[in-house]
Parts: C-alpha cells; structure tokens; sequence
C-alpha cells in the first residue's frame, strides 16, 4: 500500500527536496509512499490570487485566510488525518510518528506569516502539530520532518538491518551510546564491556548508559519514565507530579 | 555580516534544498548567509571510502567512525559552534536558535545510521542537539530545520513587518490565535474584541488567550512561564519543583 501525502503550500517547490535523496528517495521511486504538492494560491477567488490579509485587531505581518485554505483542504479526495504544521500544535512524538507511519498517509497544511485564521481550526477536523519550541519560516520545513520521521516506518524502507526498536524514544529512553572501530582512537578505547562478547552483560551495561543519559540529559523524558514504571504494575494507580 | 554554515554530511545534495526558496533562498543570494556542503565521505582513508562499521558491542545497521568524522571536523577553519544534530541531544529551544542566529555562524554534524562513535563527542567540543522527541533518517532534515529557524532571525531576512516579539515561545507562551478577513465566514464571525479598535482591550484580550492555549494545549510551557513569574520579583528565591 502507498502511503499518500498532499502537501497545501504556497512553496510547492520545496517538495519532495531533500526527501526526494537517501532512502526516502528511492522509496518514492518505489512507490512505497506518494507526493502531492498543492499550490494554496490556485484557490484564491479574487483577481490578485490573496491567500493572506492584515491581522484582525492589528499587529504586525499577514494572517493566512481561512476560506482560501478551507477551499485547497476541501478540494482533497480522500480519509486521511490533517495534519497543520504551528508552535501553536501538540508535541509531535515517536508514538504519533508511528500511529502515523501505520495509516493511509496525511495531508499536511503548512502554514506561513503570523498564522492561520483561527476560525479554520474550529471548522474543519484539523491536528495542529509542532515540531519543536522554536520558530521556523513556515510550515514547510516541518512537514519535510514529519514526513521524513513517518517514510522510514513505511514496510520495506530501512530493510531489516535497522529494526528501530533500540532508537531513542522507542523505550521512553534515550538511547545509549554507540562505539565502533577503531578499538583505540586519540588513546580513547571501546569500552571494554562492549569487547567482552558477553550478552547478558552488553545489554546491562547498554540499559544503565541508556538510563543515566536520559536521567543527566532529559530529566523531563526521565520523570515520565519513572512514572509510567510506577503505574505499570497495577495499571491502576495514577500519580501525576503535576497535580 | 555573514552568517556561515558548513554541514558535513553524507548527503549533500540536500543542501541547500528548501532554504534555497523562499525568504531563506532570497537571503543566500544576498549573501546574508553563505553554506557549504561538506562530503563526509571525502574523509575516509581506506580504498572503500568508509565512514562507517558496525556497533562495538553487536546489534543492527551502523555506527559513524570517530576518527573520519574527526578528520572532516578539524579541516572546517574558523571559529563558530560545531553542533551535532542527534535524538540524544539537548531539546532545541528559541533562545538557542537566537543566540546562534547572533553569532558569526554554525558548523552542523548531521549523523546517519545508528549514530556516531560517542568518543567523538568526547574528544572534540561538540554539542549535541535535538529538534525533537522523534526520530529522523537522519541529521539532514534537523540540520535544515536548525538553519531555518536561525536565518530567518538574521538581520535584514525578514523585514519590519514581522517583528517576531509577539511570537510563541518568545514570552514563555504559545501565540494568541490569529484572525484576519472576511469578518464573517460559515457562519463564523471574528471576535467583537479584534473589531473595537480598542487598543488596550485587544492587548489584554490577546494576552489572556495566549495564557489559556498555553495552559491548556502545553502544560509543561505554562509550569515554566509560572515558575519564571514566581521567581522573578524577588530573583534569589529559586523555587524548583523538581527536587
């Protein structure tokens, strides 16, 4: 099954770019994932093609039109989740990525300047998704993320040898440290552990480096860790640190 | 001035991708910012010209070699933060991106696989960041997210017209929402507040919408933005709900 993306852009030119190299690449040319770029501006009504107008009550900068976008949305065939691109969104997580990765494919709504007309939100069925704390040009750079974040998942893309289950964020942990050869480089040496051929011991040694950099790096990631230990025997017990 | 970026990657035909469109593109050409794309590759010593082997200790797909790595790192000239994009990194945050942006420019590290030797990170000053709590093909598309968000922030790139004061996560909270024309719109009316022309109201209206998103939509951001309020009156008080 292809995964299908249509993007809503006023820079339709960015896509596929960087997603269009590396096994991203080769797995649009297989077909394991579908691209649709849609230009915004093509649904503007008015003779100057608008897509943006002054912010309601002032302020600086132009604020995206909701009839224009809801017009492009509503021209795309298909049940997907929409996806709006905004520091404004929900924390886009591995889990999201992977529910995501899973389904049909997305349509991603990128936006531009100071915003989207808020009334657009509570019209359509619209998940505001962020990709960080920090403030990019547009959308577009975010959806490339996602999109690159959710194509890796896609059934035959990495392969076998990369299963994804050690990663990052796949255990609620970040993931531990990696070493490879040389076995001594600038008088620094693998770890002997790592050399010992011993399993049982590896994964160990892996499992506490995985826990003591989140804990020293991450202690937000590391809190929710811990919590979700605390809940999982019982599966009834809630305790939230932020009540 | 400036601002100069060297990525060393893999791949560099995905540089300058998408930031050459847009006002990112119009500012490359302006000389605003200058890239270079750094072949990773072109560092190998062996006759097979890798860059890689597999993880000390056992386990799938690759790990990026130190010393290559290194070698490729320690030819960039010029003194700038050399950061490397990884899921093990710090979170990236908006005042990071500013002081980046203020400074004369970044060396970016974008790894692939399973991640670089850590002995890399050990041995050269490098610091380690993330876009967010996902994962990525690779460091590429963080390495270009990274940039954006810098460049739009040089001088010139953006214009008067979008100050970026009022923006999320400058003042600690999400923006306020966003409303432009047609006034009415299915059945939709823009908030009667926004149309008084009552300056004061609009402010104080805006403030509280953005303290309710925030609130709502990201509670960790609001527990941030409170502690910041409680401690700053008195600025020896530091009260840290952590501990």
């Amino acid at each position: 099954m292809t995964f299908a993306t249509t993007i809503l852009t006023l820079y339709p030119e960015m896509f596929p770019g960087p997603l269009g190299a590396s096994i991203a690449g080769r797995a649009l040319r297989e077909g394991r994932w579908a691209l649709e770029a849609m230009q915004i501006r093509d649904f503007a009504t008015d003779k100057h093609r608008s897509v943006d107008d002054t912010p309601a009550g002032g302020g600086a900068g132009m604020v995206m039109r909701a009839d224009v976008i809801a017009a492009a949305l509503d021209s795309v065939a298909g049940a997907r989740p929409v996806l709006a691109m905004t520091p404004r969104g929900t924390p886009l997580t591995q889990a999201r990525v992977r529910a995501l990765a899973a389904g049909p494919g997305v349509t991603i709504l990128c936006g531009r300047f100071e915003g989207i007309d808020e009334r657009l939100f509570e019209a359509r069925q619209i998940e505001q998704v962020s990709v960080g704390d920090y403030i990019l040009s547009g959308g577009e750079m975010a959806a490339l993320t996602l999109l690159d974040a959710c194509i890796r998942l896609l059934p035959g893309v990495m392969g076998a040898a990369s299963s994804g289950d050690d990663e990052s964020f796949e255990t609620g942990l970040l993931e531990y440290p990696q070493y490879t050869r040389p076995v001594e480089w600038e008088g620094r040496t693998i770890p002997e552990v790592l050399r010992s051929g011993d399993h049982a011991r590896i994964a160990a040694w892996r499992k506490q480096q995985a826990e003591v950099d989140t804990r020293s790096r991450r202690p937000d990631l590391w809190e929710r860790h811990e919590d979700a230990r605390v809940q999982s025997p019982s599966g009834a017990r809630r305790q939230n640190r932020n009540e």
